[in-house]
Parts: C-alpha cells; structure tokens; sequence
C-alpha cells in the first residue's frame, strides 16, 4: 500500500468497519453535529468558495456553471438542513428481511449492512460533497470523494468543517475523505481500487459516467441520462396530456427526468398536437418532429435521425408520429436511456401494455415523467438515479447504499 | 452492427424482450418440452460428449476435469429433471413490491422483471449448459452461453436440444445463444458489450472472475472463490466444534464453502486441537498452523503467510491461535474472500458480535459453513454463489436474474 489512492482507501476501509458498528444514535448525533457545524464554520466555507468561483470567472466558464460553483450562506443552510433530514430518517441498517428456518432447523435470515467504502466521482457542485457523505454516513459506510477541480478549496472547507463536527462526537475523521488530488491520474487509480472501495458511484455528465463505466474494476452505480418520452396514445385525453406534456418538458429544463421527446398516436394527432405546441411554444421550446408533425403544425421544423437519441437538457423537444401502441413501444425501447417513460391514456389494456413492455426505471401512466426522484417517491433522500439494472434501478434512496449478508443460527447441524 | 458477438447480441436483446412477455404457464411448458428433447437426444449428445473427452484425454487433461466434462445417460436426466424442478419453482417476474400511495394521490410500485440479456462464461462443465438456460429462461431473459473451448461438441449438442424442445411449444430459437467461436477475442468482444448484455456472470476459477472483473464494461456478477474461516471461541461445545470443523473440512474438498481455515481460541486449543486433529487426519488432511498450534499437536507442521489467505479446494487447512474475539474477526476480515464464516461458541455476546462484525456473505453460529447452497437455504435453484456485494449477495436463486422497475400510476399529476 503506497500511493496516495491507496493510503486513503487503506483510511478508509478501517473507518468503515468502525462506522458499520454504530448505533443509530451515534449516526443521527454526528450528522447533527456536523449540520451545525457547516453553519458555524460558513465564513470559512465561502471564503474558500469565492477563490473557487473567481478561478472560474477569470478562466471565463459560463455563467449557468459558475451558478452552480457559487455556494451562499442560504445554500450552506440548505445543506445542513439536508444533513437534519437525513437525520431523521429511519436507519435502515440491521433489519433483518425473510428470517426462515430450514427443514434441519438452521435459522437463515438476511441482514441488512452497510456496504463499507462508497466512492463517488463528481462535477462541480460542492454541495454534493455534504450531501453524499450524509447518505453514506447514515448508512454506515465511509465515504471516499473525488469532486471537480474546479470546486476543490470549497470542498477543502466543506470537509474540514465535516471533519470538525464528527470530531465533537468523537468519530472517526476518516468516515469523509477528500481526494485532495483533481488529476486525471489519481482518479483513475480509485476506478481500480477493487476489493478496497466496494461501490463507485459517478455524478455529473454523460461523459463522466461513460469514463468511469468503461475503466472501473471497481462495481459501478450508473446514474443520470434520462432521453424521457411522453407517449400520447390514441385514447388519451388530450387537455391531461397537454398539461403533462408541458410540466414534463418546461418545469425544470436541464434535468434528467425532463421529457425530451413526445410520441403522438396519428389517430390523435390532428387535434392533440396544435394543444400541445401552443402550451410549449408559450415557454419558448423548440419542436422537431417527422413529416407527419410537421404537417399538423406548422411550428413543427424536421428532426433528424439523432433527434430521437439525443437528450437536449434544454428548451427542445422531439415529435415522432405512430400508428400503434406497438410502434410506440418498440420506438421508445429503441432510443430511450431507460430513465422515465409515460403513457397518456385512457385504455385499461394500453396502460398494463405499455408498463409491461416499456424498458425502463420508471414507466408513468397519466403522470409527468418529473416525479421520477427519490424525495418525489417518498425515500427522503436521494444518492441518485441509476439508470441500470443491477442492485438499484431508478431513484436510490439510502437502501441503495446497503447490502446485505446471510446471518445463520445453528445448534450444530453439518451437512449430509 | 457487424461483428459475430454484435450479432448473437442483438438476436438475445430481440428475443428477451419476447421472453419478458412470457405467460408463466408458456415458461414451464418450454422448460418441460426442453427436459423431454435433452432426454430424447441423449444419444446424439453423448456422441458428440465423446469427441470432447477423446480431445481432452489426448491432451494429457487431468482425470478430475475429464470427469467433470463427461456425460452420462445419468448426467442427462440430471439435466432434465434440474429443468422440471425450475418449472416446479414459483415465478418470482411480476410480483409487485412495496406500492405506496403518495400524497398527490400517485401510486408507486415497484416491479420484478427480467434483467433482459443474461451473459454466462464457464469452463468446461456441460450441464451448466443447460442450467444457466433454465434459470435464465424461467426468469423471462435471453441467455448468450460461451462455454469452454474443451466442451464445445457437448455444448453445441445440448444448444441444439434446447433449441428443438423450444421449437416444439413454438418459443423463439433465440432465448438460448451458444458462442461457437470459443477465441478469446470473441470473449473479450463479448465483455464489452455494454448496454446489449445486461449483466455477466462468470462460473469457474479464479482466473477467469477476474479476467472478467478486470475487463468487463457489462456489470459483472462475481462468484465463487470461498476461503472459508471456522472460528472455536472459548466457550464453544468441543464436541460441536469438531463435529463442524470435520464437515465443513472433509465432506466436499474442492467446493467454495468448504473450510478452508480454523481460529482458535488460546483458552480451549489444548483441549478442542487434539480433538479435532485427529478427526481431520482420520480423513488424511494436512493441517498447517502456526507456533501456537504446533505446540498443541506435533500433527501440526508450520504455517507460512500465504497459507492465511489460500484457499486451498484440497485436503489441507490451516490453523491460527488467537486470544480474544476481537483478534479472531480482525484476523478473519483481513484474509477472507467474503463468502462463509463460522463460530462456534456458546456465549451470546459473542455470537451477535461476530455475525455483526464479520464481513462476509454468510456467517453462522454454530453450523457447517456448507451450507451456503441456494437449495440448502431453500431457493430452489442456484445460478452461483455472490461474493460481491452489489445486487446479490451470497447464494443466487431465481431473484438474482431479476430487477425491477417502478410502475407509477396517475390521473393527471404534474409536478408543482
């Protein structure tokens, strides 16, 4: 064990042994201590982020970046809050799922643990780095976390104010570990830490994610790249779909579950599509569509092939006309990130039809594809959204930070 | 889309999305038309098992592998009552989880389905063939098999039963994909194939799970390597102990969950060693410890550092001296591989302690680590034994092929 990674992944293993002992209360003291902490020390923490932000200015970044860069003293007060709430949840660490006892007598039940060391890569938001260690505290695993370069001295602050409130309860400084170093090299050595950090989890861009699912021997969490479609089928009642349509694209524009793309039945069209681009038009969206949108509307321009694969996180939307729930289903399953999907209708047989077949983390019927989010769905939490299918598939709450293991009691069986 | 892998690829996602609709009753009915067709073509299969085990013997392999690729008449009806006993299990595909109704009035659940592309890499076991096909099958996934290059006559044979016997109840010829091409190039095409495969699960030795963590870009599964630790606490029942420890040794050398190393307590090794090495060596196994222990019984010749973390699948274990609790988890948590682990006490404290403190898919209180067995903890099935800690854990019943989705129900909400 001798590089810089290694040393922290040493760090970090031997914290998490230590966290996974501790008592809910332990937990709930510590998250409230380094709550009040952030709030104590925010001079310092927006001191350093001003380093951070004027860095970012003079290297002329755009503003929408450097907004997300600035942090302010509401902000700070946000994420203590967040580390409060996180708090009051329930632990669901030491639950014990389907406990049964087996014809020989041995009592088999699965217990639910913290997974140990948790890594998370991310872009420039420094508020992930209190977010992401709350979650990972409260769930009894340590956290080792790799922020952009462009955050590093907010982070530094972030975490030296971490590191104070664990060590007014007296806990361990190791459950948060900052990789101080933002070079390419160091994070590519995390991706390989097999065996010494126990799950990856990226945060940020397609790119980033891409990177570390490419390179990591280490088990990935995928989150992020939502391409949604709203299917807007034959039956569906077209003033619902109009207001769904419009919340799903224009509530928030850059975010994950946000609908990129709608999917018209043609038996509809003609009177839902003219309802639907006046709503979005009145927010200044873009729709690109094929031959057949375009005709109903002469606001429609023409959409190309990579129309249909692109997630735009902006003011754009895409328009596909179908002659089928079937065409639908087999063009969203074609193009879609397996992010959120909805159906807008009124036929009992299409709505089972399109949950049953759609691929998806969350399949919507008569519902914005914008509730796909962990607070939304009642976790109150959320680590992210994966978009695979192994271990957490949609919103994750702090149950996608566990594992589990077999606990077994006997009274001496052997196996015949 | 050109290559032989890109191909067989885009054939499974086709067919898993004809098997994700599957009626259970159309699953059984395939599984049984497949057990019936291996028994009629046996004769064919053992034919062509023939030219595999003339191969390997012409090569110089090793009896035990001859052993493990050769087929018998019993072999095959093995095979095919493991597929009507797959039939006979419950179908864990469309249970609803946990559906919550949320303040806005939507209704959220959570839904077991299909992984989709299930990706297996073994050696040169034959009825993995068609194993992994039932459980694959059963689960409503498409299965791409690359069996060993030793096997391929007798894999080819068995495809094409499964092939027929899906063919006779009118199932696609594709829910079952059998690599020809044994190269390791195809192999390392395959292990790229993310977002096409969705997960890979190796089964054989240690090289190839790691050649497949290491280079894998699908989500792997790892299974299998099991260096298993017996821990005698002071207070044990030494009788109990030595009953254990002989089982967990002796009744299957060369199996993941056989132990593979003993820690004893310094306060009862005078009494427990003895007893317990003369059980082990009534079975010819050498027993390799350290000073502590070879002072106890002159039977016990010197350990070195390697053997702590062996996992030797042989008749040999080793044996280290310990004085507390704490030093044995310590001890077992630094050399384990994270599958079975075992005390043996009488005290509770302990107990609790030590199935909360050790780090491992299983651990027992006074019970052979053998147990660890997808049919010994009742699953009915097993595709392999997790020792990683993402989506499954320990033995992997029918579950373990699947994921879930979150099917939301609405009436019109939008988000606020």
């Amino acid at each position: 064990m001798g590089s810089y990674m290694e040393m922290l992944a040493k760090l970090a293993k031997e914290a998490s042994r230590e966290a996974a002992k501790l008592s809910t209360d332990a937990k709930n003291s510590g998250l409230l201590a380094v709550a009040d902490e952030l709030v104590a020390q925010q001079g310092l923490i927006l001191e350093e982020n001003r380093k951070d932000v004027e860095a970012a200015q003079a290297k002329g970044t755009k503003q929408s970046l450097v907004d997300r860069l600035a942090l302010t003293e509401k902000r700070i007060a946000d994420m203590a809050d967040g580390l409060r709430q996180i708090a009051a949840l329930d632990d669901p660490i030491g639950e014990v799922l389907r406990m049964k006892v087996r014809p020989n007598g041995l009592r088999v039940g699965q217990k639910r643990v913290p997974l140990g060391v948790v890594g998370i890569i991310y872009e420039s938001r420094p508020n992930v780095t209190a977010d992401a260690f709350g979650l990972c505290f409260k769930t009894g695993n340590a956290a080792i976390l790799r922020g952009g370069s462009d955050a590093i001295n907010s982070n530094l602050a972030i975490v030296r104010a971490v590191k104070a409130g664990l060590r007014k309860v007296r806990l361990s400084q190791d459950l948060i570990l900052l990789v101080e170093d933002t070079g390419r090299e160091v994070v590519n050595e995390m991706m390989k830490m097999h065996g010494w950090i126990d799950v990856l989890i990226p945060r940020g861009g397609a790119g980033l994610i891409a990177n570390v699912v490419e390179n990591s021997t280490v088990p990935v969490i995928e989150t992020g790249t939502g391409n949604c479609h709203i299917y807007v089928d034959a039956s569906a009642d077209i003033s619902m779909a109009a207001d769904i349509v419009e919340n799903a694209k224009t509530q928030r524009m850059g975010v994950c579950n946000a609908c990129e793309s709608l999917v018209v039945h043609s038996g509809i069209i003609d009177e839902a599509l003219p309802r639907i681009v006046r709503k979005l038009k009145a927010h200044g969206v873009e729709i690109r569509g094929d031959e057949r949108a375009q005709a109903v509307s002469p606001k429609v321009i023409p959409a190309s092939e990579e129309d249909w694969g692109t997630e735009y996180l902006d003011a754009v939307i895409s328009v596909k006309t179908v002659d089928s729930i079937d065409e639908a289903i087999g063009h969203i399953n074609r193009y879609n990130t397996g992010h959120s999907e909805s159906i807008i209708t009124k036929d009992y047989g299409n709505a089972l039809k399109f949950q049953d077949e759609i691929d998806a983390a969350a399949v919507y019927v008569n519902a914005s594809t914008r509730f796909t989010d962990g607070f939304e769905f009642g976790f109150g939490a959320e680590i992210g959204i994966s978009t695979q299918k192994l271990h957490a598939r949609g919103p994750m709450g702090l149950e996608a930070l566990t594992t589990t293991k077999y606990i077994i009691f006997g009274n001496g069986q052997i196996r015949k």
